[in-house]
């Protein structure tokens, strides 16, 4: 398997950063995960602001012509890995690039940003979005600045294993009283026909996914609240999902072993997973 | 510059991890720096113990007999670098290691975690120790484990980097009205002769050198509260100061460009300087 790094392509095992980077320093960098479908790219140019949204929120300047050669990079490597005409997902993870010695302060005047990209062939969880899953609660303990797509992800990655641990595929994070987001993906509620989500602020990530359910909501007239849903009321919901990049649209049936409505995927997700089959082989 | 890289002492410019490594892509790892004086590993124990706690933390599982190596190899790099006599500090970071493809849960199997060491000639910040240091605060926007050393580090580099440009050496941290940390060092105050710091807890990290003040406060029967300083009370203090393993004990003479008692360091912060000093030439 080929990655991109620094300007060059080459084998994934021979790809090498410094020990000085600041990405294995101080996870400082942003990332971004793409889906290709029968090898076209998935809302791409959402993607690309959302980058420039965290390349900014950190300071991070990467050159333009840099920044405009990424569409380009990635359909290279997804070539070269033989995905083209396949289903992929590309990885890309910019950092501040390499500093030595090591201080918490921005390197001045500034080093080049270390520009990474990887692909993977990428199977979408088809008997997960049929079956549902089971989740756990955990407590949200991230950082206030959840709307930048960040590589300091140890919350993300200790929430995704305690649910593993207890045997469920995810974890439902609550901060404050409200549900906010799974480790990896955004959640949304159904009650009475109607949908509900967290609104957009420092304690979200802005999900690309969650951005094509609110257009699918429109379309299909289902009416979407953004409110977020509050721990005590959430057995109340007839239906609960996750939605994310490679997570597709995964309805939730248990969150601690307690059912979610039926226990089984709704018929509002079921709609919402239809159009979105249909947005994501549209292109 | 020589550094220390999985078994292997090699030129800093060629020491190199894996793109895959989870320190580059998901900051899971724990550091620790050390302050090494005339050749001598100032509280060595209690980094290692705080180490543990870490690798403990956060499940990373370091195989005995290298973590048995860790004080020789620390050692071995000051020799190599030629800071064996001198004033140093050595950088220790563990990672739980390199694993393809990128995914949150742990590796299953678990990897071999990746273990890095440097070492620089440290000259403490005397200046800046008989000056005392002007401040800006900024929100605490870190994660609900800042008792773990970590190095998901973006919101310190962030606050120190918002100081530097406001013009000032560092920021006074503020969660929900009270005074946490500095970025990289705990805080003290001082009202009517008397110390105050945040309590341990999983907001603070639990400093080494906060430990050594609260040992030279006892010594110089100083009373010391763990009770947490208000923003609202803040300037009420008499004295304010930082302490830290690269800070030493680091006094702080304005806060927004409000000056804190007298705005120059107090006498009961150059107590305690004097006090960590000769505990620090005491090895």
């Amino acid at each position: 398997m080929q990655v991109y790094l620094n300007g060059t392509f080459l084998d994934q095992d021979k790809a090498l950063v410094s020990v000085s980077d600041r990405g294995f320093v101080f996870g400082d960098g942003v990332y971004e995960v793409t889906r290709v479908v029968e090898g076209k790219f998935f809302m791409e140019k959402e993607h690309l602001v959302r980058l420039d949204e965290g390349l900014n929120g950190l300071k991070i300047d990467l050159d333009s012509d840099t920044k405009k050669q990424i569409p380009e990079i990635s359909r290279e490597l997804i070539k070269r890995n033989g995905q083209a005409d396949d289903e992929a997902s590309v990885y890309l993870q910019i950092t501040r690039g390499a500093v030595w010695p090591r201080t918490h302060t921005f390197p001045d005047p500034p080093v080049k940003p270390t520009l990474y990209l990887s692909s993977g062939k990428f199977s979408p969880h088809t008997d997960l979005h049929q079956s549902g899953v089971d989740t756990i609660k955990v407590p949200d303990v991230r950082w206030a600045r959840c709307n930048l797509k960040t590589i300091n992800l140890l919350p993300n990655t200790l929430a995704k294993q305690q649910a593993i641990d207890a045997g469920v595929n995810s974890a439902v994070m609550v901060r404050d009283g409200v549900i906010t987001e799974s480790p990896n993906a955004n959640i949304f509620g159904v009650r009475d026909g109607e949908l509900y989500t967290y609104p957009a602020s420092n304690y979200i990530l802005s999900g690309i996914t969650r951005s094509a359910v609110t257009t699918i909501a429109k379309n299909l007239g289902i009416p979407l609240h953004f409110n977020p849903i509050r721990e005590d009321e959430l057995y109340t919901f007839d239906e609960l999902f996750f939605s994310g990049t490679t997570t597709d649209i995964q309805p939730i049936n248990r969150v601690d072993g307690k059912v979610i409505g039926s226990g089984k995927p709704g018929a509002i997700v079921k709609s919402i997973q239809k159009a979105y089959s249909e947005m994501l082989h549209s292109l």
